[in-house]
């Protein structure tokens, strides 16, 4: 078994060109010494210039998106490469983590690294980034079942999710990778169920270490007693 | 049961004095606009200027103990006042957590929400700053038992540890808020049992979320099922 684990519509994107003029992006941009186009969308400093972006409550987390990578590259079934992890961004960009590497804990490093990968469209050899709506990264993956986590999702325990991926050969888990609302009706379209395992929305990075240690422990691991 | 969690000589200080005019600290503090001794020692900035800091390896990574927090923050455990948060740092000095506090998610928050906790010594409403050490913090907690996880403790699994934790009214557990190395002997002394809970050393995070998720599983919640 080798988990493809997909955040998806991921928060994370360049400021977008309508907002490079807004007094809260050029004051971030000349304060790092960078172009307004080259920085990352943020709302912890952006919040003044997302008021008016189309779907603006959905954009702008990267630290959402740092966490949640973290919540994957800390376990040990990562370490040992029995997870392949792809960030889909809600632009349609693909960043494809390179096996077992590690992804820097400083989010000002991390932030770098994105910020590079975005602006380059290629992305350093630890991570790839190229442009891939989420259907086509599910088909490129090649996985044997897909499953979407979603409060709209039917109720299922994530001890029987985990019991349930393990069967499979090429499994594949696809979390939202955004702070509220649903996934778009194409990635809801290309999940085979979609799975609710809490009562309540969950922030992405707790579902996530949640999910991959479940399947951890139904993993024989090195670390395992 | 309320969970008394504790993150203990936690990498997290201000920048210490021998360090302040090294270049890479005043670049530093100066592209902040800030004094060297108000902002936090970082390794991922900081590195050149900590070569030489005594216990250096274990310094400065406040990364660590943001992620740490997070994963406790995001639990619905946590959200529902069922776990206090202490971060206990590697000074002596103890941040406690107002209960279901939401710490910022942004690291870049989080970081001004903490070097002013540090500079003044007593915090803003959400966040106390106090000065203590480890053990009387544990004897302050009036806990009924005190787990310390380690590598150099007898190995558990943590079904087992959680198993056990929840059955008491006043459980403390202590994790290590520092990247390499070993809880002091003082540290040790104030726990009553130390556990290993993987056969290779987790970074703290991922300790965290597993732990307050097993612990969780066990205790009922509004969203459990």
């Amino acid at each position: 078994m080798k988990l493809r684990f997909v955040l998806a519509e991921a928060a994370l994107e360049l400021v977008p060109k309508e907002a490079w003029k807004h007094p809260a992006v050029a004051a971030d941009a000349r304060r790092r010494g960078r172009e307004p186009g080259s920085i990352l969308l943020d709302r912890s400093t952006h919040h003044e210039a997302m008021l008016r972006l189309k779907d603006g409550p959905k954009r702008g987390r990267p630290d959402l998106v740092h966490s949640s990578i973290l919540a994957v590259t800390g376990s040990p079934l990562y370490l040992e490469g029995r997870v392949a992890l792809y960030v889909h961004t809600s632009g349609d960009i693909v960043l494809e983590i390179e096996e077992r590497t590690r992804v820097p804990k400083s989010y000002n490093r991390f932030r770098g690294l994105v910020e590079k990968a975005l602006s380059e469209e290629e992305g350093s050899g630890l991570v790839k980034a190229y442009r891939s709506s989420l259907p086509q990264l599910i088909k490129k993956l090649g996985a044997d079942r897909v499953w979407g986590l979603s409060t709209q999702g039917a109720e299922r325990s994530l001890d029987e999710l985990a019991e349930e991926v393990v069967r499979f050969e090429r499994p594949c888990v696809v979390v939202g990778g955004f702070p509220h609302g649903h996934f778009a009706p194409e990635v809801v379209g290309a999940c085979d169920e979609l799975v609710r395992i809490h009562a309540k929305p969950l922030e992405a990075h707790v579902v996530t270490s949640r999910l991959v240690y479940e399947i951890e422990k139904r993993v024989a691991t090195a670390g395992t007693r």
